[in-house]
C-alpha cells in the first residue's frame, strides 16, 4: 500500500477539534497507510491528542497551524474575502502544494465551495463543481445523488455535467457497470417539471455514453430504481435533509420504543433485544454512515462533512476521502468528460 | 347536523371505481350526514354497488353519468381542452351549480388544477391556487405544507399568498392559535436560498398578521418546529414524495422484520407482537392516513387524492373534503386574505 496524506480542517463544524481530532485518531487506527495533517489552532488541537494518541499515531500526525476559522454561518462571499490564514483555506492550499492528496472540512459549505474552486480549480469543461453523496438503498446497493447544495440554480448544461460526473462515480467508485442515470422530477411524463430539467433530458437522451433512463420522483430516491439521481442543489439539499430527518425520527422512535414502563421486566428485556436487532437492521440507513459529500468536478479531492457530524460521522467523511484518493476520482472524471462532453461552445 | 353533499370523480386514479366506490361506501358509514354524487360511467360503477351497498347507503348515493375520463398521464393543457363531459369536469361543475359542496378526484393533477381554476375560480387576490396537505409530526401535532405541486415555479408574492392560506388552515382547521409560518430553505441564515424565497421573507417579516419565524430546512419538516411550511410546488412535491418513500420503506422493513426464519417459535411469536406494537406506534405516519391534498385559494373545495390511493386512503381524502366543508375553508381564507394582503397593484 502506498502512503496517503489528507489535510483536515479540524476547526470546522459545530464541535471543532473535540469531534474532528478524536475522529482523526479513529481513522488512523482503521487505515494504517494514512497520514493526517491537522490544520487549525495548535492550542485547541493538542488537548485532544495528549494521552489519547499513542506514539505510532503521533508519528503519522502533523499539526499545521492556522490563525483563524471561518464561521459556519458567515456569508460565503465575505468569508472567502477574509479567508487568508483560515484553517479551511490552509487545508485546501495543502492540496495545491501537493502536500496532501485530499481535504476534509465540516465548515461553511458556501465558503468551501468557493475556496475549492479558487484554489483547487475545476476540471476542464466543468462550469461548477457539485456536491455528491452515495446513499444506501432498499436493494442494498448504492445510489449516487448530486447536486446537494453547491449550486442552488442550475441550467441544463450543468445538470448534464452532473449526470456525467455521477455516472463516473457510480461506475468507477461503486463498481456499477453501465449505471442508470435519472433526473429527479415531479412526474415521469416528458412534459413534467422545469425548463432546465426538460432541457437536460433532451441532451441526455442523445448522449450515448450515459445510460439515461428518464425522470424519477422523490419516492424513488431509496428504491434503487436508478444508480444516479441528478437534481439542482436546492432540491438536492432539501430532499437529502428531509430524508435524513425522517430516518433520524424513525431511528429515535425505534430506540425509545423499548422504554415503555408498563411491561413486565422479561417482556421489556425481550423488547430491548428485538429493538436492538431492528436498529441494526436499519443501521445502514443511519445518516452518520454516509456522512461526507464529495465536491465533484475539481482537480483535487475535497470532502464536505456535515457541520453537525459526531466523531463517528466525521471518521466516515475521512474514509470517503481515502476512497476517493484510492479510486483516483478526479482523473477518472476528467477522462470521461473528455469523451462525453461536447467541446465547450 | 346539516346534510352535506360531495361530488366524487370516481373514474380518476390508478384503480378507478374498484377503489373509489368501496371507499365511498365506507365514508357513508362513517358520516351519517353525508350524501355522495358518484360521477362516472354507470356501467363501471354499479358492479361495485350491487350487493355491497345497503338501502340506507343507496338512498344517499346518486350516480351522475359522465362520458369520458381524463387519463392520468395526459398533458394538462390537452386534457383540459378535451375535458367536456369528463368525470372530473362534471364533478367540478357540480360545485359550481351548487349541487355539491366539494369535489374529490384522484385524477390528473395538472388537469384538476386547471379545470378547478376555470370552473370553481380563484378567490380574489389569489394568483394561483396551491396544493396543501396536513402532515403528522414528531410532537404529535400537525404541520401544514404547501405548495405540493400545483405551481412548479413561484414568485415571492405567490409564496406570501401560500403563507397566508397555510396560516388560515393551521388556525381554523387544526386549531393552532397564532400558527408559526416558515419558508423551506437550504439554510437558516438570511442570505440563503433563491431570490423568490428571500423576497417572500422580506414581505412576511413585515406582515404582522402572519407569525413568520424564518427559514427552516428539510430535516425540520416533521420536527414540529413550525405549524406551516411554505415552498414552491416543485420542491414541495419532491419533498413530500421523498418523505413518503422513506416512511413506506421503513414501514415495509418493520413489517418484514418479524419474518426471519432462524428464530425459535416463541421468539418469533414475541417478535411479531412487538413488531405489531411498533407498527401501531408508527401508524400515524403512514402516508395513507393523510391522503388528500386540498387545492387552496378557490371559491370552492377541491380535494386531490393520490392517484395510487387504496380504498382506505381514498376514504381519508373524502373525509378531508367533509372537514373542509364543515370548517368553511374558502370563506375563512377569503376573510383573512382581505385583512392581510395589500390591494393588488
Amino acid at each position: 500500500m502506498t502512503r496517503l496524506t489528507l489535510a483536515l480542517d479540524v476547526m470546522g463544524g459545530d464541535f471543532g477539534p473535540s469531534v474532528t481530532v478524536p475522529a482523526s485518531l479513529q481513522a488512523l487506527i482503521s487505515n494504517s497507510e494514512l497520514n493526517l495533517l491537522l490544520v487549525g489552532d495548535p492550542d485547541a488541537i493538542t488537548p485532544f491528542l495528549l494521552d489519547k494518541a499513542d506514539a505510532s499515531q503521533m508519528e503519522r500526525i502533523r499539526i499545521i497551524p492556522a490563525e483563524s476559522v471561518i464561521a459556519g454561518d458567515a456569508r460565503a462571499s465575505q468569508a472567502i474575502r477574509a479567508s487568508k490564514g483560515s484553517s479551511m483555506r490552509v487545508a485546501l492550499e495543502l492540496i495545491k502544494s501537493g502536500d496532501a492528496e485530499a481535504c476534509v472540512s465540516a465548515g461553511n459549505t458556501g465558503a468551501l465551495m468557493g475556496l475549492a474552486k479558487m484554489i483547487v480549480k475545476p476540471l476542464e469543461g466543468i462550469e461548477r463543481p457539485a456536491l455528491m453523496t452515495v446513499l444506501p438503498n432498499q436493494q442494498r446497493t448504492k445510489t449516487v445523488i448530486l447536486d446537494l447544495g453547491a449550486n442552488v440554480e442550475c441550467d441544463s448544461t450543468m445538470l448534464v455535467q452532473f449526470a456525467v460526473m455521477g455516472s463516473v462515480m457510480a461506475e468507477e467508485v461503486i463498481g456499477i457497470s453501465n449505471p442508470r442515470v435519472a433526473l429527479l422530477n415531479i412526474g415521469e411524463e416528458e412534459s413534467k417539471g422545469l425548463d432546465n430539467i426538460r432541457g437536460a433530458a433532451a441532451i441526455l437522451k442523445n448522449t450515448h455514453a450515459i445510460n439515461y433512463i428518464g425522470y424519477l420522483e422523490g419516492n424513488d430516491l431509496l428504491t434503487g430504481k436508478t444508480d444516479v439521481m441528478v437534481c439542482d442543489g436546492f432540491v438536492g439539499n432539501v430532499t437529502l435533509k428531509t430524508m435524513e430527518g425522517v430516518i433520524r425520527m424513525f431511528l429515535s422512535l425505534l430506540k425509545s420504543s423499548g422504554e415503555s414502563g408498563k411491561q413486565a421486566w422479561w417482556l421489556k428485556w425481550l423488547g430491548r433485544i428485538l429493538q436492538k436487532k431492528l436498529a441494526k437492521r436499519f443501521s445502514h440507513l443511519n445518516p452518520d454512515q454516509y456522512n461526507g459529500a464529495c465536491l465533484l468536478g475539481l482537480r483535487g479531492i475535497v470532502i464536505k462533512s456535515h457541520g453537525g457530524a459526531n466523531q463517528r460521522a466525521f471518521a466516515v467523511a475521512i474514509e470517503q476521502a481515502v476512497q476517493a484518493v484510492q479510486r483516483q476520482v478526479p482523473k477518472r472524471i476528467a477522462a470521461r468528460l473528455k469523451a462525453v462532453l461536447p467541446k465547450s461552445d
